[in-house]
């Protein structure tokens, strides 16, 4: 049921919609067969929920990205979010505009995703990680607690990325501005595994099933199939 | 007093409580005397608030465990969360059903706990941190910003862990999907003290009083008193 | 305007001000021309928003600080919170009372920022980064995601710090209890740049325009312009 409480202002309510107390959604939000919203959640305008997706208390779907002054990058972004049937999304995750969450996917508490981002589907994104902006995530894989992934980044299919992880996109760290062509984040091949604490630095291939050791700072390429670990760090003997 | 703009569907209210407008307390909550309850909390049905309880704004309590696809453990709890005497918990922070607090403890800002843990008394676990499933926390231990507990975790009394350490519990790194006996976290003993960006490796016994430092990888066991330093841990000469 | 389903207790509205659905402004707040409050933020009294700044949903703004028991820091604080002009408070974060924020500067998702805090101006204070009390950031200074400024800290003008950096104060690591002359957070002079997953330890100096290598445990001063890496941090050579 909706709750009287609920300010739902879109008409474009599926069958068996749940929508707690004092939640917001916005005309022009659609809203799918039996998706569940707990209260104060807010949902904005050109927001598509699937079928049975489960919004938990405080999300917000929808969020204007706002610009960090004169060297960061140029916002620019479409005014919709798509969230595939049967994901859930966290208490307090903030969902951008611009960005599309395959089918089954679990967004965990916290969990904060900027514009121009696609997550695939039967992913995790668990608590408190930030996706930054451009990056895409493949199908069936898991970031773990707390990790970073930057903007312009590629994760592939069925990789597990471990808790505190780093990845970064610039290596001059800021001082020279926002220039697109130098701010590459890491790509991570499908299958491979990255341990906790790990830190990617700007551009670092990690090949298809390879391994970073948890602690390990990647300087550069890691072949598929291959182990590094240590600071810097080094294939495993 | 209980503001007119708060849903309180339960009757098990105390004396002298305050809730806050907007919040949410389903019906078979307990509330106890002198709770008090600000804005925007939600608090599910089976939670039991000791006397003297705050919960700070948008905090979430009795959160339903999700389970997180084919590969991830099995999830099991009861629909009941215990939070005793004189225990603050804070803006945003999420406790999930299944977990009991002791008295005088301090939850922070967006602090997260999963189903099937124990917190002691007169604890500090401090914003954003994250404790996984089935862990125990002593008496007098403080976990601070940012870190991660992972689960099937052993936190003694007295201890202190500091700002984004990372612990893990599966040398497979998800690979070889959920199987509880061969995924341990760490097991940390009584007074032990664990430095600021620290990792510790799944099934490693931090002995009492042993010093982590910051920054350390810790692959093996830690003998009571030791020092270890260094990538990987060894002990300081 | 004024949604009727927000709580405005305060008479000092200025002009052009959105309030969203939920949200609650308790008496004595001050609310500048053309501020626009989004749903379920909480702003409390003494609490001063300058002209055009942006409050997301759920943020809290003018949180009291609770003490953390007998070894902890006796919690000092006014009432009061200054916000300038133009500045955007991310949607969930958190400003305890006693602080005071510059202009054109964004905060973050999540962020959560102490009581006896000073931020400058155009600076980026990013997602879940966490503020410890009694510590200023300058001008122009961006600390990004998931990083920790412990208490007692400086931080200057055009400082960049990257995520999961951890700064800490204290060497007897909570063991001695609370003595304001041993507690020193790190120094980092103008222009300096801190990079992934770095540790500063208690009291170092990060001389102006010095560059922290990703994953450097800095355990002493590091010269002006010099570049520090490794566990634990050398001069590049």
């Amino acid at each position: 049921m909706i709750s009287p409480f609920a300010i739902v202002e879109t008409r474009l309510v599926g069958d068996d919609v749940e929508v707690g107390e004092f939640a917001v959604i916005r005309a022009g939000a659609q809203i799918g067969n039996g998706v569940r919203i707990h209260p104060h959640a807010v949902i904005e305008a050109g927001v598509v929920l699937g079928e049975g997706v489960e919004v938990f208390p405080g999300a917000y779907i929808g969020k204007e990205p706002k610009g960090a002054g004169q060297l960061a990058r140029p916002v620019q972004y479409e005014r919709k979010v798509l969230i595939g049937a049967g994901t859930s999304i966290g208490p307090h995750a903030i969902i951008y505009y611009d960005v599309e969450i395959g089918e089954g996917t679990l967004i965990g508490d916290g969990a904060s995703i900027r514009e121009q981002v696609k997550v695939g589907s039967r992913c995790v994104i668990s608590r408190y990680v930030t996706l930054n902006y451009n990056t895409s995530v493949g199908d069936r894989t898991k970031i773990m607690d707390l990790t970073h992934i930057t903007g312009n980044s590629t994760i592939e299919d069925g990789v597990f990325i471990s808790i505190h992880v780093s990845t970064v996109n610039d290596n001059a760290l800021g001082r020279e501005g926002y220039a697109a062509a130098k701010i590459r984040g890491p790509i991570v091949r499908s299958e491979a595994v990255i341990g906790a604490g790990a830190v990617l630095l700007p551009g670092v291939v990690i090949g298809q099933r390879a391994t970073v050791a948890a602690g390990a700072v990647v300087t550069k390429d890691v072949a598929a199939g291959a182990t590094v670990m240590g600071v810097p760090a080094r294939v495993k003997d």
